[in-house]
């Protein structure tokens, strides 16, 4: 990944099976909107072309399914990748795992991930030596996923070089809108939230539920 | 509908296309997480079994496509409706206006809509004579739909009755957990807000939007 200011035009999401509903379609809202005045794409990838459930292992009673639009085998060039949290990403596949390893190096500018979508990412080693952030209600199990990464707790975001990690659910909106700041401007993010009706955090460091579930920074363990 | 305090079960949700992501995937969030502990069904209704797009006349350059599990043809009997908005929204079809006419009245709970949701619905005439809010950067777009509705400016969420209506795009989610609380508690409600690690608007009133929008209220055209 090259770390740069142009602004990125091609984005894509990776959805795999038990991914949650709101991780995906918090940020595709912002990119949606983004795409109103700025001529991007957006792909949704998946392992098959099937539809991908939210679905899980009987976690919930109902669930929905999302067309992807690209394969892992037909995998088109991306400037950034989101990757969702939920149930799924806990017990990822190897396909995923390997799609993720090879794709990130290849981004034109960054990658984003929302709740445990960093502690999916965590199990690639893309995270090693690195500075994140993920959910607050797994905190334990999400941040033993990379022990070899600096887990900030009380972040709702965190960015390091062209790695952004949020926390959990709908952080990935805000993650988003701070991306979208970075590299649009913050008069389009702003602009985007107003249209989403949506109070941003604050900042990065506010984040109410680091306390509420008694999160503490995790150092990467010393090898 | 039976105005009663009976937990629903039944809820499903309308798509068309152009529907706005996060008006539909915010409530969903709340459902399928509420599905953990509550034995409860959520049908995906749409005009036919066509994966349905949020794309709308060119108005966004990307958009993503979902799977509905029922159609106009098959409607499942329902507790609750929900209905969100999307520039698809603006230009309903007789199709879409019928199936909101003839299942509203036969719902065994409570109608909720997201940003111009209602002002699809206020189409119909089921708001008239009602009380409402709707989306703020549309403000009078929205209010125009329902000349004998009243139109609620500050407001994040409204309830009238069983008909619950929402302000734009991420009040969804506020609408649906105050929802929540009232049916299934506020002990429930909080619990999947923290899952969500979402912090809800403070009350119904708590509307930054209406404002920054400089919405007035409607109040309905004498007859």
């Amino acid at each position: 990944m090259a770390l740069n200011t142009t602004p990125p035009k091609r984005f894509g999401i990776l959805l795999y099976p038990g991914f949650e509903a709101l991780d995906a379609f918090g940020p595709m809202e912002v990119v949606n909107d983004l795409s109103r005045e700025h001529d991007i794409t957006l792909s949704v990838i998946a392992a098959s072309r099937d539809p991908v459930s939210t679905l899980w292992k009987g976690v919930h009673k109902v669930g929905q399914s999302v067309m992807p639009t690209h394969t892992f085998a037909d995998d088109p060039e991306l400037d950034v990748l989101l990757i969702p949290g939920g149930w799924g990403g806990f017990e990822s596949d190897a396909a995923t795992r390997d799609y993720i390893r090879q794709v990130v190096p290849k981004l034109g500018s960054s990658l984003i991930t929302v709740c445990n979508g960093s502690a999916l990412v965590a199990q690639t080693g893309i995270l090693d030596g690195k500075t994140a952030t993920t959910n607050k209600a797994y905190w334990k199990e999400c941040t033993a996923s990379g022990p070899k990464t600096s887990w900030v707790a009380k972040a709702r975001w965190v960015r390091d070089g062209n790695i952004w990690t949020s926390s959990g659910v709908s952080a990935g909106i805000d993650v988003t809108l701070a991306f979208v700041a970075t590299y649009f401007g913050e008069d389009v993010a702003t602009s985007i939230a107003n249209n989403m009706e949506f109070s941003r955090a604050p900042s990065s460091t506010d984040d109410p539920f680091a306390s509420l579930y008694k999160c503490q920074d995790v150092p990467p363990v010393s090898s």
